[in-house]
């Protein structure tokens, strides 16, 4: 656990000092170790406790002793395996407050800050930072979803893993993302609220200023049984959470994708200013399935005016249906579809947002040359800059006009405009209903 | 289009002998082309037509002269652009009925059949053949989802874009595909059914043989205009859709994921004798979020025996959580975690099937060599094989026990240990939660 959580530190590119502090090696990963943190030649900010349990009171109180503020215990053994443990994690906490240490855990994984290279879990986070702050009672959802975020692109501020809660809890960590400035939404993963008053204090101080979404698995009996026995929370009737959470403001998820994709886009795209949404595609199916995931998620998909779909058809083939969903079928002007036809229904009035089915830079056709070689003559090269400057364009009328646009391909981020797309601010999900679901969360 | 097309055949490894016909290129893609059918040396068993709309009766009269027994029309410009195409698409049922032709379309993709290396759409499918058939009456909805199955390694066995079903309609496709012995599980998108009655005896045929699951998205407002615009469908009062698919025994999914999710079970897995599910993981947050899940899916997750409890305890460290969830926490004995666990749970008789969270394989010790070099000294090449020997005996119990087993993972197939699982029949989905929704399905 150790060695993960010290080559995801590394991997990470931490700017700062590390002093790893080992009993009897040297040498750690090609640092100098040190036996103790006394030895240290300057008091860290943070220590990262992997430890066997019941020594970590007494290395932590080396730490206060050291002058180190601020602790991550990762270890294990306190309060969720019973009495035995519920005394150790009572030394522990009297150690942090005698020392004045901000305390994270213990049984947690870590924190993650990635606008400072800082990630002490044992999962690299391949990416650049973005605006989304994951805060989790499972270590497991705080960073075993950098391979979820990865695979579609989006990217996170902080992640944090509360643990135990002993010191600091998820209400402290609310509190404090509320005001965290590279903080755009924030997801929670919850088992358990143990002081509600607390929490949905915190809650309401941080959806007045950004939104926050969470996932609450404890209110069914085989959800709290599970989180009893990981974190020693007591989960409570889903109908109370499901009433504080709405009190608070804050949007529920029923699941880990829900969260992450509504998360997402609340971290990346204005609020929708109203419910009427424009399904615009370039292929029947997707607009049919996600025209009915619309009204399904309790959305409008507005029959659009005579007078706008007679100026859209000036760009549009004579194949296109222009009500909403509009399908362009098929169309070879990039400009049209990504600039003219997007600012026509930004600009209109009837819709208060987009989601979008069809872009793509030239994945198929590498894939195509590369399996036929000269065979295949289109000349694709100079596909993709121009595309670029398109999707930048596309990428920026959101802000420009105060309503969400988001994208949705099942091709991935193998194929470079969809990629990029996601890089410049723009969510594109792997199906096409889960941007609807996602653009509902906007409302 | 027709170039795309051309393309995946070729790319598909399809052994038969290709004819391309042109009305002036003497070769096309590196293969002689025809000025017309008449020239080909034989009467090929397939025409695939991407013409102009006008000269489609035409033509598909020459392949009827030339003996061709079946043909798909890819062009469009028929019944679903009014009055004009209706007329047009008449002459065309005349000239297939004439032949005796078995025509798909218009206004559809193609068919593709993996098993025979034969992909006339206009993507490529990177992967083996399985055991789902897509019948689908979007042509994206049919073919851009390989991006998808690629992605979490689902296998197909068909996909069929069925178009205006002039001819062949969606109904002679299901009874077809209820004979044809590679399909497992039938998928279906319907966005509009014009003959109810033989839907239903079709759809009954199907499902005394095998699973089907459907996504209907024409029983909304938007998503009934949706389909007429697109296929000319008429869609219907959702309630009705959702009778006519419970009397006939068909599963209805609400979004393309849970069809293409669920489908992967029914194909791979056996039938879930019962509701009762036992939730397996090494991860908390993953076991309470899927045992949340569970029960909002209407799965039972029954707290085991005492003297199961025990038997489980004798394999697992002492943190581990045996009640079900069963969280083994941390544990280094893959035989156990990957084999005698499990076999005690399928054996137990308590439990009607299995989720799990936790297999990996060398990916984060791969990553993290790659970036650290030489300061990663984990021995990790023997890792690998010894996993899949243990991997392939876990695929093995469902069918042994007659009971499933799904695994979700959020990392995905860049871990060699979860790609050969999904390769050896076990699907592995990306968000836990799916593999327990999927549970549900095979219930």
């Amino acid at each position: 656990m150790g060695t993960g959580q010290l080559s995801s530190l590394i991997m990470q590119g931490f700017s700062g000092p590390i002093y790893p502090i080992h009993p009897s090696e040297e040498n750690v990963m090609g640092m100098r170790a040190y036996r103790s943190v006394r030895d240290v030649p300057e008091a860290p900010d943070l220590a990262v406790m992997v430890l066997p349990t019941g020594i970590v009171p007494r290395l932590l109180a080396e730490c206060g002793e050291a002058g180190v503020p601020a602790a991550i215990v990762t270890s294990g053994g306190f309060r969720e395996v019973g009495d035995a443990g519920l005394a150790l994690e009572r030394e522990l906490v009297e150690v942090a407050r005698r020392y004045d240490i901000t305390m994270m855990g213990p049984n947690c994984i870590g924190v993650s800050n990635f606008n400072i290279g800082l990630n002490t879990t044992y999962y690299p986070y391949q990416q650049e930072p973005g605006g989304v702050t994951i805060i989790s009672q499972s270590g497991t959802n705080s960073c075993h979803v950098y391979g979820h975020t990865h695979r579609i692109g989006m990217r996170l501020s902080h992640t944090v893993s509360v643990g135990n809660s002993a010191v600091v809890d998820m209400s402290d960590c609310i509190e404090y993302f509320a005001e965290e400035p590279t903080t755009r939404a924030i997801a929670l993963y919850i088992e358990g609220v143990s002081d509600g008053a607390k929490f949905m204090a915190a809650a309401r101080k941080a959806t007045a200023r950004k939104p926050v979404v969470a996932l609450y698995v404890g209110g069914t009996g085989a959800g709290a049984r599970a989180g009893l026995s990981h974190t020693a929370a007591l989960g409570g009737d889903d109908a109370i959470y499901d009433g504080m959470l709405r009190q608070t403001g804050v949007l529920r998820a029923c699941n880990i994708e829900d969260l992450l994709d509504w998360a997402w886009a609340l971290a990346t795209q204005p609020r929708a200013p109203g419910r009427r949404l424009c399904v615009y595609t370039n292929a029947g199916g997707p607009g049919a399935s996600m025209a009915d995931a619309a009204s399904r998620a309790g959305l409008e998909v507005p029959v659009l005016s005579e007078g706008l779909q007679a100026e859209l058809r000036e760009y549009l083939p004579h194949t296109a249906a222009t009500a909403n969903p509009i399908d362009i079928t098929f169309m070879l002007d990039m400009e049209a579809y990504y600039l003219r036809v997007p600012r026509l229904l930004f600009e209109s009035g009837e819709v208060d947002g987009m989601v979008m089915y069809g872009i793509f830079g030239s994945w198929l056709f590498r894939t195509r040359k590369a399996a036929l070689g000269d065979r295949f003559t289109l000349e694709i090269d100079s596909l993709t800059p121009r595309a670029f400057a398109l999707l930048d364009e596309l990428a920026g009328m959101p802000a420009e006009y105060g309503k969400p646009l988001l994208v949705s391909s099942f091709w991935g981020r193998d194929d470079e405009a969809l990629a990029h797309l996601t890089d410049v601010g723009v969510p594109v999900y792997p199906i096409p209903e889960r941007a609807v679901r996602s653009f509902a969360a906007l409302t």
